[in-house]
């Protein structure tokens, strides 16, 4: 490795014990022959959030670090914390890269890119036409932004609380000045109205139903068409329970795995200004994980 | 590399864009496959020097750095910011090295240390029964705690300031309960006196004197004796004023670089608890100083 300073990288967040990302970004460092360290921050978020988060990160920059990212449940009060932000940032009012640079710190969202490529890359083709999206919380968000972003017809958000899909359709609208977003009812079971599941394109997953702690199905699988395509945010573990009855009907199936790689990716090129590659990280991400992935899986 | 969560170091001090530290740190993990990053930290000294270094220090430590070298002019200040100290920082009241540790911040000090693998690496077998010690600074506290450390017979210590030449004899003898070390007296043209050359074993350069930024020779030329050996503690030059008059004279030279690089050594251990292999890391210093060293020059 060259005698180069190198790039000092974190992540902040709570229970972040198991998170990938230090791995994923020290192999592809590793593989470009880039000096680089990513460090975990844990931080208590039931001890005055705003004062440690703020502290640690005017320490790190003190101490030079290049940049953090930040994960659950920081990413909308880091929005405080910074001197400017980006615009899909502040449009999505939540941050998962901070960058310091000369301007100072300079919040960014790589979560909405990494879906949008991930889908992109992992389903290419997909019809946008009409898609049903589950979980209006920060991957939501982050989700819608994408859709709209690579032309979705129309997005039909459902949550469990009701308000929080209205808001999010009602922003995702305002930012388009159109209506592309609607706030759908969802019955206690999770079923969603039959007209819709008729005619949807594909249906996004973005709430906690399928983690690790959290497992289930967000819908009864008898909502899945073979026709439609399934995209998956959770990625711990790879094979959700929705992922698994996906494909089971036959659908086409965007595991968790590609976005977040692909936040991954975009992060470590804001970081250091040099573009990973992207499916060689995807490899890695596949061998961290020791699962079948569906569209991790790269072949060659 | 593997996995492993790495090292985080780095060096503070003032005008240190040219330290090598950096480097021989990177270059022995490399080696030894360890992820490493050692960031250097400029800091003003002429801007609340204390307040700057706490706030430094304290950022490092909640960053989660493994600890800190501290270089000039801040290795004694340093002292009054850390948790513990060492029995040997202690002594010298002077820190080049900090540990973040779950006991707090502890001061080291491996100037001594590695001045003393140095001399005893570097030049086998000198005889140690009376050694003259030029400059009772920093540096010269640290050799005066070596050549102790070495079973000296007598350590005569010479400074333009006869203040601290005999401040420092007296620090010494009092750490020995004895009288090992003497001031000595020198003249404004650095002459030392005769009887005291004509029997000196061996003399040790621990004055500013022939850095590239202080050229020029610590005593007259003829002062050196060809049985004599001669240290010299400046390494940049390598090849000083002083260790070319000695090597002129016959006399059995160690140059600046073994101690730079064992001091290196020894703090890399206390921040890994790795032992880096100290013979590689001479060679690497040679490799980027690019200079024949006398004594750092490694063959093999």
């Amino acid at each position: 490795m060259s005698d180069t300073p190198g790039h000092l990288t974190g992540l902040i967040g709570s229970g972040i014990g198991p998170s990938l990302s230090p791995a994923l970004h020290h192999r592809e460092a590793d593989a470009l022959g880039i000096r680089y360290l990513y460090r975990r921050f844990d931080l208590d978020p039931s001890d005055h959030p705003g004062d440690a988060f703020g502290e640690l990160l005017r320490a790190a920059r003190a101490c030079g670090f290049d940049g953090l990212n930040i994960t659950h449940p920081y990413k909308r009060l880091a929005t405080a914390h910074l001197d400017e932000l980006s615009p899909d940032a502040a449009a999505l009012n939540a941050v998962n890269t901070v960058v310091f640079g000369s301007h100072g710190a300079v919040g960014h969202n790589t979560d909405w890119s990494g879906f949008a490529r991930a889908l992109d890359s992992g389903l290419p083709d997909a019809p946008l036409g009409t898609v049903v999206l589950l979980g209006a919380g920060g991957a939501g968000s982050a989700v819608a932004h994408a859709l709209s972003t690579l032309g979705a017809g129309s997005i039909h958000i459902a949550d469990a609380d009701p308000d929080r899909s209205s808001e999010l359709a009602e922003a995702v609208n305002e930012r388009c000045s159109g209506i592309l977003a609607h706030s759908e009812p969802m019955d206690h079971a999770g079923m969603l109205p039959k007209p819709l599941l008729d005619r949807a394109d594909g249906l996004v997953q973005a709430t906690p139903t399928g983690m690790a702690e959290h497992p289930g199905m967000p819908i009864p699988a008898e909502s899945l068409r073979a026709g439609m395509w399934v995209a998956e945010v959770v990625y711990r573990p790879l094979r959700t329970e929705l992922v698994r009855a996906a494909l089971a009907r036959g659908c086409r199936v965007l595991d968790g795995g590609r976005m977040a790689v692909f936040q991954a990716a975009d992060s470590f090129r804001l970081f250091t200004g040099v573009e990973p590659d992207a499916e060689r990280m995807l490899r890695h991400f596949a061998r961290l994980t020791e699962t079948e992935g569906t569209n991790t899986r790269v072949r060659g």
